[in-house]
């Protein structure tokens, strides 16, 4: 018997590459300001040698969110593919030093761990350049079902889209959990990636989806209109509980006829956005698997994405267990 | 014909592995808190499985002065060995993206790129513990002659002294040199470093250096006395110029006669202290080798080395020039 968790989170799993860069780079690399690009290994290679010094730390968007979790105390599982190199190793201590149950096998042939090459531009925010690696072979036999069955929420990134087998592993989760008497989370991730799968996503959220995280520009392209607003009516009642996060805006919950309006965290400084809205759906979904409200779920989801675009990385600097006791009480 | 370089740096090529501790887990793992501490590859491996999650970013004393020096805008070279594996490459790509020439041929068989495990305590300071890899394949064979005399500042790592080949290309390059009409800058590393190799110290700073660099613990266990001021008046005269660091009380310059005290900088919110000394060595000779004064030069060092520790990583997270620019116009 696998002991109980709070939440089991599903995605492409990633070593982040993070580098300072200028616009004027991104231009002549043309790349797309603020997106994820997928990439192939000669790209990667190539942007790699033009890049600047980096700093090299675990990542993941749903990765993220469990180390997240983690920091909070809370009881987290993941599951993703890395390969059994250097970086793999990396990306397995990182999880399990932070607390998160991490089981999945790791490739000993074939494509070597995923890397994402993040740009922070002086403005904070990234620009993300994404070799899938290994994780294009995570597939349905990767679902550890004692563990979606024990978990409260199963958590899977829009991101899973991109891979070919991983989407079938997304279905097998989402059904054990539902099957399970479970609830499952899914994240937009990003509206480049919103745009290649809408339709999926759109089925997915209407059918599948409890707890759907979006950003002003995910849910936008979610529902093919330049205007938020219009996309907050759109997502009213799709599914359960609809989380948008607007940055230094705060964020919208919506449920069933309420919607909650909750500002965002005050004088942050923001160094490296890299990973605010993974954080976010940490603090939301640590405050959803611990009794508290809507609001005050919400509340703590802008205190961890606060805390992760002060630094560097995608992942908590400090114990986030504490940061919430002083913020929160 | 190569370029001409202000300095050529050798020393152990090295990747850090950087988590935060707390005082109770040095303790518990028997660590020398300060200190660099060798350690073999089964010792690394358990400490590596006990530690936090970490960020990887390229180190080594000496490549983190000659980055300095390159983040200054000055013409830096760095000679050391990694293996041909994932660290190698981040290792080389972040030397040569910030500017450094660095053609030191990468293993292909044997060890692998020699690991850092660096555990920072609440009080910023770090305890370091090396798995030297590859590094204990350099040896005279490595040292380019081209580069060395063509360099004005030769500068060695008292690191060098661990792995056993390395001292004959540390004597290579040091002869080659002075041969070539050139500078030798030294830097004592360590206070145990200086403790296992006291004698061979003595007689390189009597007889083979220019320009020493050493912190308060290393001219004490140079010259064997617990009293700071002692050590000073020892150490006066024993080779040209001899800088001498003192953390928050700035730093001493002795140069024949003439003894040169320079406050450090004000208002230093320290994150952590790894890279103090390599940055403080990068600022003072990159303005040894622009035409600065003695006490200028000092007060570079000091500028650099309270950038390094303002955040994680022992290599500059700005453009050090513009800094430099900024603060001493």
């Amino acid at each position: 018997m696998v002991e109980n968790f709070h939440v089991v989170g599903i995605g492409n799993a990633i070593v982040d590459v993070l580098a300072h860069a200028s616009d004027d780079f991104l231009k002549e690399q043309g790349l797309p300001k603020g997106a994820m690009t997928l990439i192939d290994a000669h790209q990667a290679q190539r942007l790699y040698s033009q890049m600047g010094p980096a700093i090299e730390c675990s990542g993941g968007s749903a990765a993220n969110t469990m180390a997240g979790i983690a920091s909070l105390k809370g009881r987290a599982a993941y599951i993703g593919k890395v390969h059994d190199d250097i970086l793999g190793r990396v990306f397995r201590h990182d999880l399990s030093a932070i607390g998160v149950r991490y089981n999945t096998p790791a490739l000993r042939r074939g494509p070597t761990t995923a890397r994402c090459l993040i740009l922070v531009t002086p403005d904070a925010q990234r620009t993300m350049q994404t070799y899938l690696g290994a994780c294009i072979e995570l597939g349905p036999e990767d679902i550890d079902e004692e563990i979606i069955v024990s978990s409260k929420i199963t958590y899977l990134e829009g991101y899973l889209y991109d891979p070919p087998r991983a989407k079938e592993a997304f279905h097998k989760a989402a059904k054990l959990a539902h099957g399970g008497g479970r609830k499952v989370a899914l994240s937009l991730s990003d509206a480049f990636c919103v745009n290649r799968h809408r339709d999926a996503f759109l089925d997915l959220v209407r059918n599948h989806t409890d707890i759907l995280f979006a950003n002003e520009s995910e849910i936008m392209a979610l529902f093919e209109t330049p205007d938020f607003d219009q996309a907050l009516q759109k997502a009213r009642g799709v599914c359960p509980i609809t989380v948008l996060t607007r940055s230094s805006k705060g964020s919208v919950v919506l449920a069933g006829d309420d919607v909650h309006v909750i500002d965002a965290e005050k004088n942050v400084k923001v160094e490296d956005s890299t990973g605010a809205g993974d954080l976010f759906a940490a603090g939301f979904l640590w405050g959803h698997t611990h009794g508290k409200s809507l609001a005050e779920s919400a509340r703590a989801g802008g205190i961890a994405a606060a805390e992760v675009i002060s630094h560097i990385g995608a992942r908590p600097a400090r114990n986030l267990a504490e940061l919430m006791a002083e913020k929160m009480g």
